[in-house]
C-alpha cells in the first residue's frame, strides 16, 4: 500500500493548501527557491519512496517559470523514487497553441505534454483545456475536470426564478454553453461575429433571444476580456435586462480588469483555477474554489477509482 | 544541396549577428514576442523547408524564460519541415546542478537535455560546459567547444615578457587551469580551501609558487565573483605582483560587479557566451568574442566536416 503526498510548487499555493486540509493531508514539505543567477533551485525535504506523489501547479503567468518549477520537480521527485508522479495542472497554459494556425507556426499546447512526460510524469488532471483535444496530446493519462457544473450550481441559486438564457461569446463556445444550458434548463444564445470584408469592422449579431432576460456569458478563458466585454455591451444594446458572465480560467491580463469594471457586466464569475493578485481583486469579480472537485478528482486516482463521473 | 539558415533568440542577437556577419549570411528572419498574458509567440517569417537550421540561444538568465523560447523554436523549426535543427548554445544554463548532490535533487542539467531532444533537436553545439561530462547526457551529436585557446592568445599578447603562473581557483578547475598553462608554457597553481572543523572559517592555502609572479586566474563560470576574488586577494597577500582574471562564461549575479571593483583583480577577461547588460560593463571586464570560434563549428557542421579539431 503506497503513501499519498500532495506537493505545492510556487503558482497556487492557497488552492494546494485547500485541497490538501479537505483531503486530510499535510502538504509535502518542499521547496522552489532560486540561486542568485535566477535558476531554480528544488529541495524536497521528506522521503518520497514510493509514495504516490500529486503535484499542484497551474501554469499561468509568468509561464515559463511555472512551467519550469514543474518540470524540475517533476525530475526530482521521479528521481526520489516516487511510485508515480501525477502532475495537477488546474490550468494548463499555452493552450491556445495548439495547432498550427499559420505557417512556420510552434504547437506549444503539443510540446508541454511531450516535455511533462519526458520529465516523468505518469498521470495529469486537468480542468477545461482550451480545446479538449489536447488530452490526445498526452500519451499518459489524463483527466479532463470540468467547472461547469460548480459555475452553473451557483447561478442556479443566485438567479432562481429569473428568466436566463446562457451566452456563448463566440461560435466556438456553443458547447460549453450547451452544457451549462442543460443545468439551469435555460435556452441558449450565440453572439456572431463576422467581418464582412478585411479591414472593415466587425459585424456583431446575437442569435438568440435576449430582450428582457437575464444572460450569462460563459467562456472558458477570459485573457484581455476583449470579446466578454463588447459581448456583454451588445447584449445590453439588445434589450437583455441583465448580463453576467463566467468562466474557468481567470487570466485577466494587461487591460482586463479596467474593461470588466468599464463594461456592462454585473458579476463575473470565475474559479481559482489561476491565483488573483490583489490588484486583479475587482468588487466585481467572484472566485468560487475547485478545491472541492480537485480533492475529489486526486482521492479517486490515488484509490484507482473512476474519475470519468466528475467530467461533467 | 540543403541551404543554411541562421536564427537568433532573445538573449544574445548581438553574437548571432557576429556570427552571421562572419559567415556572409543574414540572420534568418523571425520574431520571438510576447501574448498579452506573457505566454511566448514565434513566428518564423521565411521558409525554411528542407534546410539547415542553426538557432543560437543561450539559456542565461532570466534562464527559464530563454528556455523556453529556444524549446518553442525547436518545435516551430522542425514543425516547418527543417532537415536539421542545430542547437547553438553558448553559455548552457542549469549546467551546475548535474548531479544529485544531496538526496532528492533533481538534475536539471539532464532535464535540459532531455527537453531539447525532445522538442526536435538534432544536435547540438556547446561551450565550456561546467562539466564536460553533460556532454553524455546527450543522445543526439553534441560539439563542445572551449575558450581557453581565446583566452590563452589574449593573455600571451598581453602578458609577453611577464613571469606569469596560470592559478586554478579551486580543485575542481585544475585541468582547465593545465590547458592554459600549456599554451602559455607557464607554471601552475591551485588555491586550496579547507575547512579544518564544520562551522569554521576556511583555511586558504596556495599550492604553488606565485610571489613576484603574475597570476591568471581561470575558472568557467564567474557568478557571485566570491570564489574568484577571495582567491585574488590570497594571491595578493601571497606575494603576487599582479592578478588578472578569466572565465568562459560572465554569469556576474548578484554582487559580482561590486565585488570584482573592489577585489585584487587588475582585469577580467571573459567572452561574449552571455550578452552582458549595461550595468555589467565594469571598466575592468574586457570581452573577447566567440564568433569565430562559433563560426568556425557551425560551417564545419554544416559541411559535415571534423569539429574535434576546435575542442582544444
Ligand atoms: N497566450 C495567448 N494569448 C492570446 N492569443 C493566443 C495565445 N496563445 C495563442 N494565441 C492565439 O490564439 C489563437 C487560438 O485561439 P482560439 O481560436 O480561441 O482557439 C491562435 O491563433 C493563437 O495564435
Ligand atoms: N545556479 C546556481 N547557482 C549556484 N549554485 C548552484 C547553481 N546551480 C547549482 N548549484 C549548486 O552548485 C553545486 C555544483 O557546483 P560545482 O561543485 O562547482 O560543480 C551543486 O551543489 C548545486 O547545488
Amino acid at each position: 500500500d503506497s503513501k499519498l503526498k500532495i506537493f505545492s510548487l510556487n503558482s497556487n499555493y492557497p488552492l494546494a493548501q485547500e485541497i490538501a486540509e479537505l483531503m486530510g493531508v499535510e502538504l509535502g514539505k518542499s521547496s522552489v527557491k532560486h540561486f542568485s543567477d535566477g535558476e531554480i533551485q528544488i529541495s524536497i525535504e521528506e522521503s518520497i519512496r514510493g509514495c504516490d506523489v500529486f503535484i499542484v501547479q497551474s501554469t499561468s503567468a509568468p509561464v515559463n517559470e511555472h512551467l519550469m518549477e514543474l518540470l524540475i520537480m517533476v525530475d526530482a521527485v521521479k528521481r526520489a523514487s516516487a511510485r508515480t508522479v501525477n502532475v495537477v495542472i488546474p490550468y494548463y497554459g499555452y493552450a491556445r497553441q495548439d495547432r498550427k494556425a499559420k505557417a512556420r507556426e510552434p504547437i506549444t499546447a503539443k510540446l508541454v505534454a511531450n516535455l511533462l512526460e519526458t520529465a516523468g510524469a505518469t498521470r495529469v488532471i486537468v480542468l477545461d483545456l482550451h480545446a479538449p483535444q489536447i488530452q490526445g496530446f498526452f500519451d499518459i493519462l489524463i483527466d479532463h475536470l470540468m467547472a461547469v457544473p460548480l459555475l452553473s450550481q451557483y447561478f442556479k441559486e443566485k438567479l432562481s426564478g429569473e428568466d436566463v438564457v446562457i451566452v456563448s461569446p463566440d461560435h466556438g463556445g456553443v458547447t460549453r454553453a450547451r452544457k451549462m444550458a442543460e443545468r439551469l434548463k435555460a435556452p441558449i444564445a450565440i453572439i456572431d461575429k463576422r467581418r464582412p470584408k478585411p479591414n472593415v469592422a466587425e459585424v456583431m449579431n446575437i442569435v438568440g433571444n435576449v430582450e428582457g432576460k437575464v444572460c450569462i456569458l460563459i467562456d472558458d478563458i477570459i485573457d484581455t476580456a476583449g470579446t466578454i466585454t463588447i459581448g456583454a455591451n451588445a447584449l445590453i444594446e439588445s434589450g437583455a435586462k441583465e448580463v453576467y458572465a463566467c468562466c474557468s480560467h481567470p487570466v485577466l491580463s494587461g487591460p482586463a480588469i479596467e474593461r470588466i469594471e468599464n463594461s456592462a457586466i454585473k458579476e463575473l464569475v470565475v474559479t481559482n483555477t489561476i491565483q488573483l493578485s490583489e490588484e486583479k481583486m475587482s468588487p466585481k469579480i467572484k472566485q468560487l474554489s475547485v478545491a472541492n472537485l480537485m480533492a475529489e478528482a486526486i482521492s479517486r486516482v490515488y484509490e484507482n477509482k473512476s474519475v470519468s463521473t466528475l467530467f461533467d
